[in-house]
């Protein structure tokens, strides 16, 4: 966002206006995927399960399908759109996440009381914005500033999109794996679609390699955003001084998990911070969320195609930042630093299991590659917070990111649940260390 | 429940078993018309609607419709239909409300976390079960005691039916009364509705009367139950001794409270019971639940059909009992007791403006009658509790009322939303005082 | 509080001033005493037991010591003595208990946070009270009106203070029973002293004798107060209805509570109100208060002199209702409502194990006599309501009683940290259910 | 605690056992000053300020005192004394603060309920432990690897008294500026105290000089202890790159602070991280802890010797984390790092408004020096992390520091009631970003 289209300034200093505007094209033919994808991610739904909100955290999708439209509405046709007049004036404050600057946004806690506007509303709502959004930028007649800051936003609404249709598919997963039920969201994907979609994998796999630890020893790097787009909170590119590391060359899988947890993991109070000890004491789940013993004292797991014996060679998923810390003390590791994380991943090639593949679960590897991206955010010990000169974005988009930089951690990589498009080696995802919902898991670090 | 069908004993001591299969048969029609009701009930919802829980106490409709299904798959399928396999294991935990004796119930505050079964799934459960159910009685062949048994749970079935059918309307109206959106249940009735299904009222109404309070000096008198069927908490009848009283011919008007508000009801600690006090500073909500301040400092309540300007000369209704009780202290009055409630209300007219005429909103009246039944459940002074030489249903039925005897203030009269063939003069509802979302209102009475 | 001071109105309709005068000398004299042993109670105490506050209802003593010379201060010096300052007006504030009507009481909560005024500043403050309120009555010169007000706040403000001398003991028996040193609040009382001061009770006591039901069928009778003083919730005396009933000659002892635990009576839902099984799932305190186990699966029992064994034969102590409820239902028997219970004790001696005895615990007993008196609070089933015709009191002494009439329950009949002065038939103690600080226990009622 | 004894080895890896040994003889005359530093901070109290916990963070100072003696008793006296009896085995409970590794501390939120042990019988804890301490190290016959430990936990044991005798200001402040009597901690210092003890400031002080920001473009540099003592989270001395940036020669003020209100700066949204916007709109205190209005519109400000006027040109104090952050956007600026602070602050002279002094407020001053210790702890952006390479203590001590790294800042300085020997450039100080009950203040910082 910071300087992306800037590129398109002339070396005499003047906007190249046709670069520009076919720009404006592309991102209106992105527009329209991106929007089709949160429907058809949708499409397994029954209606019923588009307002419910079985936690705070846990959005109905409704309201995400319903906000992310309210964010296009908002921040391009309000603005933008000559004498246009607000699809819903109920909606502006209905479907405000957290925007103060443009109004009092509706209880987030409350977001699973609403039943109404139904979903067919909600498909009109969104019909209705796109229409007027792409006769906007089709039609629209802008000058050179107008036009910068709309290319600016609604490559940023994509993202922010994007993002969405991540929390649809982890919300949705909250609340089917929490009903008695254990409903489906999807039947099981076969080989045949595996291999196409996640080359990395193989099938049958193989023996899950040990984890060996790559050496590493910076110095003075580069750290933050270089590729075409970045949030704000990427930049600015800036030096940090990295010593010596060791970074894991795999995840932690489900079987490791096990084992901290017969050796007493969730027993021994020096293996956690003080914060993760007493939120245990206080709500003692002992295991990864969506685990389960069976009757013979093994696990199942609840996965997006149902309850399945747990695969103990796959990447163990759905732990807290606490859990991913204590894990990391039993093992006589730590984890990484975000940017040992960003240096290490940076030569990586941006391969891995993704939202694409429509498999929406980490799978059991056997690469030979080194493979940093997909599967799970890991859960790194940097806290989120500004880059040395960080600037939020002009006006109200400056909540979109820098004023949740207190308390959380930061997580890298990208999940089974991201689509490869949405991510990047500088890419910083952040939740509260408690937060298990999200696909996060954990890699090892070690000071050499 | 207590004796009715000891009725079909002759003289001889023998059970008069024509007469049981009659009534059983009686029963079976009426469960026909009463589960049809439940469905005509739900009738103007979207499907959003069946599955939000707004607030703890106002759960799903469709919870409550598979709730009041199950009751008559635990009490009479399980135990009477031979070889009966349950519908599905899973919602006798779901389903089950608050009896321990048959199970886990699954936690009353996340019923709005399901979004499995689906409404259709419900409804489908409703049909197998009436299906199953009237086959049982149809075809069934049992001895004298099961099919006494089978008679008395039924008749209670109906009732249980009848009670959620009220919190149904209740629910349904907490719901879309909070939503910013304020949608109608249904749409106005129209002055022909009115003058058939109400007679009591006119339209217009004429001037409202002056409260005048109607003297009684009772002494020792019979109290509880004396109708076909009662709860097990009206029962024993037995004797208590009511002092001289007056009890107020009509009920507390929307102006008369306004009164009260604009006295400064709301800031006066010495006009409420230290608990209603404590309550009001913690949540300092000054109206009753549905009106809401216009632009203009005029008032407009939200009824079943929606928005409307404040009708001064109708009951109030949606306060809790420490309002009333706040405003009968303002008014120089105070609540009757249950008992003298039911005294004065004895010789009255079953009549009244009830579910029937589905208009479900309190009416402006002016009939010369003191009408004691319907528009409003009325507070009284009594806490809720048992009668003397009072004994719970056997076995888990027991649960159905008695452990509920504490902290709860005792309603009389049925209201808007009570079916007509569900009250009668001994009829005992309870609510704790801090309630609201019920059609709660206030009747006057004094010392003589 | 309602009529007392009516008795000294002459035929001619004139007040007979010189039998008022020698009342006023009398409650002047009684004033002394009563003062007195509230600081006598106080003697045991280090000066840091004064300030404590465990939990929020147990005031800490320095409060309860500094509340009722607020009481007299407010209620009689500052109305009735002539060009009276205020000691310090921010003790208006800090020692208020919950009178809105002179303003803004302290936060309960946070009376443990109080640090000054010291303990000897709020001795100070006592005596400069006393010399006051002596002063005024010695050498005041009332109007008839004035005269008979004072004498009958007087009166009210001794037995408030007993009140509180109660509390005193209950409270600071929470603090050092709920320290892990477990500090005795006294010695061991030795058997001369029991003697003089409980004639009823034998050292040692014979074998407990069987708990036996004394039938009584009273029909139509009159509840409430006819003794001299009595507060304002025993009035008015009234008729009441009371049907066949008998009532146990002992109370339930620790053997016997011990049985029903054994029983599982902690684990069966049956046994108790939904609102007790739900307190009991939250906080499961499966026990008694100050019940603790032992190494060897034996009991002990925090009592005032520290740590003991459990009596089995003494009457069980510091049991909720609720607990009360589930342990009668599970005898097959039920409690008394507070009419049975006054209509039993109304002819029995006011003599029992009280506070005037110093012993401060529950005794085994073995007399042939029925004691309805002393020893532990019995909780009856009523719930704690207005009497019919019930006033409160004018002015803010209204504040003093009425207003706590919900979602409580009575108790009656004093217990052995009750003056014997403070306690009559009569009497209406009340505590919500959950409460189980205070020396409360159980005798059982059946129906007949 | 890493690396500081290891100065005794001699180039031959011998340990220098006498250099030792005289470290040991200097420790222990250390000791006691600060043991009796601590009482004499305690003198000024009344027997009932030592008990009180008017909030969980503010422990009650008899707490404290028992809590240093157990640190000494349970790592010191435990560990090395032969055949050393425990003082008191409660007391390892009641006064282990957060040590799961040494057992089951004692609930925080309840210290303030223990009325025993009395502060008579802490002082004699105190005294029996000196004895014992001091008699170890002048008796005790140690291996040269016992006598190295031993000093560590010494110098460590007499750093954590230092931190206590800190919060026993802050909790002491706490506790009497939060009673409505506003009782002094101590008189007002004179002028001729003040100039003996902080040389810095002038009396009468001249006018404000304007903040201006020094210019600092470090580039690579090393951060962390350099000092003889360190805590554990100081190590390991580490680089870390800094860019250009200016830092405030001086503290905001209070008058600034002041136009920050005035400037509706608790109303500002966009001002606020998202927390801190939350957190207050829970608990809206729109001023500074201490801070209260007086009648006229003005401001005064409870401070250890009373309620005084508020001084404009004295810093502000008692800001919470997001307080801070709120200010500094406001005022177009920053916090600083903790890196940058400690890089702009290592060349300073440890001189300022210490503890020392026994003045325990900020001071106006007007030196041409730019003071960064003293007065108060400034927050800066920093999350509470590791270091690189960063490794506890071992064993139960790793408890020390550690495990708190998650959701605080950092805060650096040292501040009026820090003592002068207990800060360092490298010191690390940590609170969550709403706590505000230390002596906390801003110091701004700019990118350049």
């Amino acid at each position: 966002m910071h300087s992306r289209f800037q590129s398109y300034q002339t070396d005499s200093g003047k906007l190249d206006r046709a670069a520009l505007d076919n720009e404006l094209e592309a991102l209106a033919r992105r527009y329209k995927d991106v929007r089709h994808r949160s429907l058809d991610l949708c499409q397994p739904l029954q209606i019923e399960d588009f307002g419910v909100q079985p936690m705070a955290d846990a959005s109905p999708p409704k309201w995400h399908l319903a906000h992310i439209t309210w964010f296009f509405e908002t921040f391009l046709l309000q603005t933008y759109a000559a004498n246009y007049a607000s699809y819903n004036p109920a909606f502006e404050h209905l479907f405000n996440s957290y925007y103060n600057g443009v109004g009092n946004p509706f209880p987030r806690l409350k977001r699973g009381s609403l039943s109404r506007p139904t979903v067919a509303e909600i498909y009109a709502y969104r019909s209705n914005i796109d229409e007027a959004l792409l006769t906007l930028i089709d039609e629209g007649e802008f000058g050179d500033q107008a036009a910068s800051e709309i290319a600016q936003i609604l490559e940023l609404g994509l993202h922010h999109e994007q993002q969405h249709q991540e929390l649809l598919l982890t919300d949705i997963k909250y609340n089917l794996g929490h009903n008695p039920l254990f409903p489906k969201y999807h039947e099981t994907l076969h080989k045949s679609d595996q291999e196409s979609s996640t080359p990395l994998c193989m099938d049958p796999p193989g023996p899950l390699r040990e984890i060996a630890f790559s050496d590493h020893n910076p110095g003075l790097v580069d750290i933050g955003a270089v590729s075409d787009f970045a949030f704000d909170n990427e930049y600015p590119r800036h030096k940090s001084f990295l010593g010596p590391f060791g970074i894991a060359n795999r995840l932690v899988s489900n079987g490791e998990y096990l084992q901290f947890m017969h050796d007493g993991g969730y027993q021994r109070a020096d293996l956690w911070l003080a914060q993760g000890w007493a939120a245990l004491q206080e709500n003692p789940r002992h295991r990864p969320l969506y685990w389960h013993q069976t009757g013979h004292g093994g696990w199942s797991e609840y996965r997006m195609d149902g309850l399945h014996p747990l695969e103990l060679d796959a990447p163990v998923t759905h732990v807290s930042g606490y859990e991913a810390m204590a894990y990391a003390s039993w093992a006589g590791a730590r984890l990484p630093t975000e940017f040992e994380w960003e240096w290490a991943a940076s030569g990586k090639a941006l391969a891995g299991n993704f939202a694409d593949s429509n498999r929406f679960h980490p799978m059991v590897c056997d690469a030979a590659n080194e493979q940093f991206f997909g599967d799970v955010w890991e859960w790194t010990s940097s806290a989120y917070g500004p880059y040395p000169g960080y600037k939020p974005l002009e006006g109200v988009l400056g909540e979109y990111n820098g004023k949740f930089m207190s308390s959380q951690l930061v997580l890298r990589g990208g999940s089974c649940v991201t689509d490869s498009s949405h991510i990047r080696a500088s890419y910083r995802n952040f939740f509260y260390p408690a937060d298990s919902w999200q696909f996060s898991g954990i890699r090892l670090a070690v000071d050499l």
